[in-house]
C-alpha cells in the first residue's frame, strides 16, 4: 500500500511530495478501509503543497482533499454501507493513496454503476459552481453570468449547471486552444480574454446586463470582467491562477458600484448545516451518475508518480483534470 | 468678472483650464446673481480635468463642483434668502468663477458667521466621510475603523466625524511627515503604510476586530488594508490616489470572506430623496458652523491664477485643501 506524503511545504509543489508505503493498521471497531479508484489535484491542493492555501494541515501529511473509494473491508455494520460498496470519502482524508482507513459513519454511499473518475470530482468542484450561481446574486432563467477560466474544472461544471438552471453563459479562457471544449461543453458564448472584451462581450449577447461575474484568475483579468458586468452587478472571485492579486478599478467599484466577494467552499461547509450539505452534496452525485455534469479529464496517474502528476496539475494549459488512480 | 473655463479634457489637468473674462447676463426672474467666496479644488475636480471622473459635463464647462458665495442680486423673493445672505452653490454649477448666476430656488442658506472657507468645502468631503462610515457596517461605539489617505479632506472629515460617534480610528498615511497634522485631528492611532502594517495596526489596537476599511489610494495598499479586517470586514474604495487600480488577493477575499465596494457620492445623492440630502447636510453645515468639522487649507488662489492652483491640487504631499478664493 501507497500514499503521496509531504512533510514541508515549499514553492515547487512536486519538490515536497513522494509516494511512501505504509501497513494499514488493524481496523478499530467503527472503521472502514476503503480501496481508492480515483483522487483528483485540483488547484487548491497545489496551493496547499505550496503553503499558499487559506486552511494547511499539519505536517506531515498524506495529500488529496477528495476522492471514491470501494470498502474492502469493515468493523461497521451501519446500514446502507456492505463491502463492495462505492462510497466517497471525507473531505481531507489523504486521498491520494491506493487505500484509506475512515470512520465507516462518515462515508457517503454512492451509485455503484457511474464512472468513478467522474464521482471523484464531485465534492470540491461542482458544489464550488453550484453554490456561486446561488449565493451571491438571485438569478432568473434567461438570466446572463460571466466567467473566466471557463475551461477549468469549475468552468466547466458551471456551464452545465447554469443550463440546467435556464441562465447563459459568457465564457472566458486565455488561449484559443481553449475555445472549442467550453463550446463543446454547452457555453453560450466563448471568447479569448484581452483587449475591448466589454465591447465583445456586449456584441456577443446584445447588450444583456450581466449581474454577476465569476472570476478565478486574478490580476487584469479581474478588472476586465468588472468592466462586463451591468451596474450593482456582484463579481465572486475563488481563486487566482494568475498568480497575482485581483485588481479592481474604481472605474467599476467606484462609478458603476460593482461588489467584489469572494467564495471559498470550506467555509461555506463549515457554515452550512447538514441537512444543506446533504442536499447539495446529493444533487451533485444524482447529476454526476446520470451524465448530466462531467469535466474532461486529462491525465491519470498511479500514486507512485505523483510528482508526474503534480507537475501536469502545477502547469497551465491542461485541457481536464489530473487524476490519481491508484488501482487501476 | 472671471471664471476658469476648460474645453478639452487632458492628462495635464492645468493645461486644458484658464480665467476668461465674462459679463453676467441680465438676471431672469427667479435668479440670483452670486459672488463666489471659496470654492475647493477636490480630487474628482482633478479628474474631471483629465477625463477620467465618472460624470464628465459636455464641453466647454467652467470648473468647480461645490463652493459657497453671497447673494449680491436677485429677482426673487423666497423667504430666508436676502440679499448679502451666505448661501451654498448647487453641485456642479461651475464654482471657480468669481460670479454665478443660478436659481434662487436651487441655493441653501448658511450661517453668514461661520468661516466662510471651511463651509465651502462642506457639500464633497463631509459628507463621503459621514455616508461612508454609516452606510456600509452597522458599527457602535467602541468599534474601530481604518482608513489610509487620512491626511487627505475626506481623511480629517472622517476622524473627526468617528469621534462624534463614539468610534475609534486606525489612521494610514503614506509619509512620515504627514503623522502629525492627523494627530492633531483626533485620530487614535497614525501609523505609515509598509510592511507588516497587519502586525503593526494589531498592535496598536489590542488586536480589536476592525470590521470597516476606508481606502483612497488603490494598488497594493488597498490589499493592505484588506489585510488588517477582521473575517467578514468591508473594504470601501472611493479613490485611487495611487493611480492604480485596488489589488485584492485571495487571501483577504476568498479566505477571510472580505468584500470590496465601492463609494460614490454622486450616486448617493441620485438615489436619496430630498429629505435624505437634506438630513445630510444639515448635519454637515451644523457642525463645520461650530467649528467641530474643518478642514485644513493649505493655500487658496484667485481665479486668475486657477493654472497655478490645480498644479498644487494635483501633486501630492500637500498638508490641506486648495481653495479658489476669487474675491479676497
Amino acid at each position: 500500500m501507497k500514499r503521496a506524503v509531504y512533510s514541508q511545504r515549499g514553492p515547487v509543489p512536486q519538490d515536497v511530495i513522494d509516494a511512501v508505503e505504509f501497513t494499514v493498521p488493524a481496523l478499530a471497531e467503527g472503521q472502514a478501509l476503503v480501496e481508492v479508484l480515483a483522487a483528483p489535484i485540483n488547484p487548491s491542493d497545489v496551493l496547499t503543497l505550496t503553503g499558499r492555501y487559506g486552511l494547511l494541515p499539519p505536517l506531515p501529511a498524506v495529500g488529496g482533499n477528495e476522492g471514491i473509494g470501494r470498502i474492502v473491508a469493515l468493523r461497521s455494520s451501519r446500514p446502507g454501507l456492505p463491502m463492495g460498496r462505492t462510497v466517497l470519502l471525507p473531505v481531507g482524508c489523504g486521498s491520494w493513496s491506493t487505500h484509506v482507513v475512515v470512520d465507516a459513519a462518515r462515508l457517503m454511499p454512492l451509485p455503484d454503476d457511474a464512472d468513478p473518475r467522474q464521482l471523484a470530482m464531485m465534492t470540491v468542484n461542482p458544489p464550488t459552481a453550484l453554490l456561486m450561481l446561488r449565493e451571491f446574486v438571485d438569478l432568473q432563467p434567461g438570466d446572463w453570468v460571466i466567467q473566466n477560466a471557463a475551461n477549468s474544472g469549475v468552468g466547466a461544471y458551471l456551464v452545465q449547471i447554469a443550463k440546467l438552471r435556464g441562465l447563459r453563459t459568457v465564457n472566458i479562457v486565455r488561449r484559443d486552444s481553449a475555445l472549442q471544449a467550453v463550446r463543446d461543453a454547452g457555453g453560450d458564448v466563448v471568447l479569448v480574454d484581452g483587449d475591448r472584451l466589454t465591447e465583445r462581450v456586449a456584441d456577443a449577447t446584445g447588450g444583456a446586463a450581466i449581474r454577476l461575474g465569476i472570476d478565478a484568475v486574478g490580476g487584469a483579468a479581474t478588472d476586465r470582467l468588472a468592466g462586463c458586468l451591468a451596474e450593482r452587478g456582484v463579481l465572486v472571485n475563488y481563486g487566482a491562477m494568475s498568480g497575482e492579486p485581483c485588481h479592481a478599478s474604481p472605474a467599476a467599484f467606484v462609478f458603476r458600484d460593482i461588489t467584489l466577494r469572494g467564495f471559498w467552499l470550506s467555509r461555506w461547509f463549515r457554515q452550512a448545516d447538514a441537512q444543506q450539505r446533504q442536499a447539495v452534496f446529493g444533487e451533485v452525485a444524482a447529476l454526476i451518475a446520470r451524465g448530466t455534469l462531467h469535466a474532461p479529464v486529462a491525465a491519470t496517474y498511479p500514486v507512485e508518480r505523483i510528482r508526474e502528476a503534480v507537475t501536469a496539475a502545477a502547469a497551465g494549459e491542461r485541457n481536464g483534470k489530473i487524476l490519481v488512480v491508484p488501482n487501476a
